[in-house]
């Protein structure tokens, strides 16, 4: 008779989020052994390339086709029976994987969207990496891959930064980004559905356009309803592959329409979940005539918690609640105290607002397209035109944050990369 | 403005599987050129190999592991510019992916699952593989990557099989299979979340365990509430990659928990719906004194369309409803006519069934897992144990459709591979 009881709880999501420590270990169980060793990034090991490339120009195709990585990446095999084997910084170059491999077939996969900034001061920073580090580690639980110690998942980052930041980031290019995308998938060849039994860990640092630079704002195409992102006891929270592949269609069809991203929509209510892979916010006044910073709930697990989206939120409740007016003189006009609000909202409430005068701005956050505000959204045979403004809440929490990425503002959130001066 | 009204329908899940034998144009109708290149399998390349491998003993670990494919393998490259380059068959390697490929990020990758029959007659048949094929482009088509006439993928699936069946499936191993992995994943370098422009096609045949041997039969555990597998408006119905990996973790905990697989409720109803990657059917008498055979509906698309599910459907149909009378006198006893219902029905309808004493037998049907009893539903807290019945209703269809696969019975479904002997 198999066991029961307590132990099913495990099965639950909650459950698998308290459990995530213990995943890499708890797989081991049945063996009696000693500890299988854990990802270290004091062990890392160098093999630097023979063969560096030029970085691209600033505005070039490659940048824009976000393929071009920087000359390193740094890889970590782990396997049930051995565990983690000391991570490699080396040449960046094709993986060999065997067909049969589980992440062609079951998208035994997860990763993170991280940047490498040129601060004006000429400093490297990241922002915020132990968060993204910490969500890598819940997204991996999620998908059967292996656990880790999040802080040494944020050391290895950094390892490649100092190494490839320098040269693909010069200090010449102050403003400027790479993309950090810490992957995770499932190398084992069985073929069998089951959870792996080997898996690779690795980092590159990418050429990648900047995405919020648009003066016409996004347009968003309300998700059709037999058309859904996720949903709850699913896996819309964890940043897995099988969050991405699915939703290609549609977007591409919205694309093919001329819009820009999908505004996912969730259940009969039309509840506001994302819009593309960012979060989404609304500002508007209420019934009653509190403005407010709202944007969809973490409790049901189908929306990503976004660094941006926290920050965001985070930024707001201490900058906004009583207002903002400027002290530097670069923004025009005082913005109203807002109320941040986190809960469920639905098109119906944006529509009403939007009839009745009330609504104010709309934006997306996320790290790829940072903050880009919503200049339209379509909702089943209804244009929503939503007005940009130069100097609104979107557009001055996108300010702070940039100043905070950039170096113009001294913030903990900002981690400083050392640079050798080679 | 974006264009609006009735291309918007595209965008719904019924509208992605209407236009499927669009998809590969569709993508390139901005650009107004002659027709790309389809997939044609009469374009074949062959390269053999040089280093033949010995081919695993039955009941040997190679084969219990699933990682062990044949001499050759077949793949095809597709690009958005260049449509489909001729199909290769060539010695099974490691394939080789920048980090980048957009499989490894977002789960852009479909499979099929088939099996290679060695017959009691001694000749290789496939089972209905038109129905994996037509499967295979509805499932590529969902996930974003390209269409092709699925005769082409059938005819290159046969073109494997007849290079490596003889060897690999030996005269004198009758009634034993290769497991055939028709794959699509997207290789496209593009690291931005986007319909892939890239796309590798590849078939491999496996060593593959038989799983349906087991006499003490399946236990199976109810899912929580809060872990679901799919979702109407999501892919449950199609064989993507996002089906598989976000269900590992349940799958695990239920293994350690000592069941075979999750049975996987769905709604507040606790509608059941598939068993592990299988499909699930219950035999039971209804409080009117009628036998049935039911098993869940294809209409919300949240299970899969699967061969097995069909065909046993048909076989029901066609030789059950007036009951069975064993000819051969290999069976001991009749079977009462049953009716065949597709319908949603739930964990309480069971439960009320095997409280009163009317549940007769339930089982699973995939192509993997073949056609196995279940012998234990643990559903929060109780366990309904199940007679596995040596002469019902799951050995009697399951000795039909394996009379068909290795020859016993000539029919329709069973389609030869010529073996040219070597």
């Amino acid at each position: 008779m198999p066991m029961e009881g307590s132990s099913t709880s495990k099965l639950t999501s909650n459950g698998v989020a308290k459990n995530i420590a213990n995943t890499a270990q708890s797989i081991s169980t049945a063996q009696p052994t000693t500890p299988l060793p854990e990802l270290d990034a004091s062990l890392l090991q160098k093999t630097l390339t023979n063969n560096p490339r030029p970085v691209p120009e600033l505005n070039s195709p490659e940048i824009a086709q976000s393929k071009t990585c920087t000359d390193h990446m740094i890889t970590a095999s782990w396997s049930v029976t051995n565990g983690w084997e000391a991570p490699e910084l080396k040449p960046y170059g094709p993986l060999s994987l065997m067909p049969t491999a589980s992440v062609l077939h079951y998208a035994t996969e997860c990763f993170e969207g991280m940047k490498l900034y040129r601060g004006y001061d000429g400093k490297l920073r990241l922002f915020r990496p132990n968060l993204n580090c910490n969500r890598m580690l819940m997204s991996s639980s999620r998908i059967a891959l292996p656990g880790f110690d999040p802080l040494q998942l944020e050391k290895l980052v950094m390892a490649l930064c100092e190494q490839d930041g320098s040269k693909w980031l010069p200090k010449d290019r102050p403003g400027n980004f790479l993309y950090i995308r810490p992957t995770m998938i499932a190398s084992d060849s069985t073929l069998g559905v089951q959870r792996p039994k080997e898996a690779l860990l690795y980092i590159i640092l990418c050429c990648f356009p900047v995405m919020d630079a648009s003066t016409a704002g996004m347009k968003l195409l309300a998700s059709q309803d037999d058309m859904v992102r996720a949903w709850p006891g699913g896996f819309g929270y964890a940043k897995v592959g099988a969050n991405y592949g699915p939703s290609l269609v549609a977007q591409g069809e919205a694309r093919r329409m001329g819009y820009d991203q999908i505004l996912w929509l969730f259940g009969d209510e039309c509840n506001v979940t994302e819009a593309g892979a960012s979060n989404f916010f609304v500002v508007w006044k209420t019934k009653e005539g509190v403005t407010q910073l709202v944007t969809a709930p973490l409790g049901e697990k189908i929306i990503l918690d976004g660094i941006t989206r926290r920050s965001t939120l985070e930024l707001a409740r201490t900058r906004l609640v009583n207002g903002w007016t400027p002290t530097d003189g670069s923004l025009p006009g005082k913005l109203d105290a807002i109320e941040v609000v986190e809960r469920k909202f639905t098109m119906k409430d944006i529509e009403e607002a939007y009839d009745e005068g009330r609504f104010i701005e709309a934006f997306v956050a996320g790290t790829a397209f940072f903050v880009g505000q919503v200049s339209l959204i379509h909702f089943r045979g209804k244009d929503l035109n939503i007005e940009m403004r130069e100097h609104g809440y979107a557009t001055t929490l996108k300010g702070w944050l940039s100043g905070i990425m950039y170096g113009k503002e001294k913030h903990e959130w900002a981690v400083i990369v050392n640079e050798t001066e080679s």
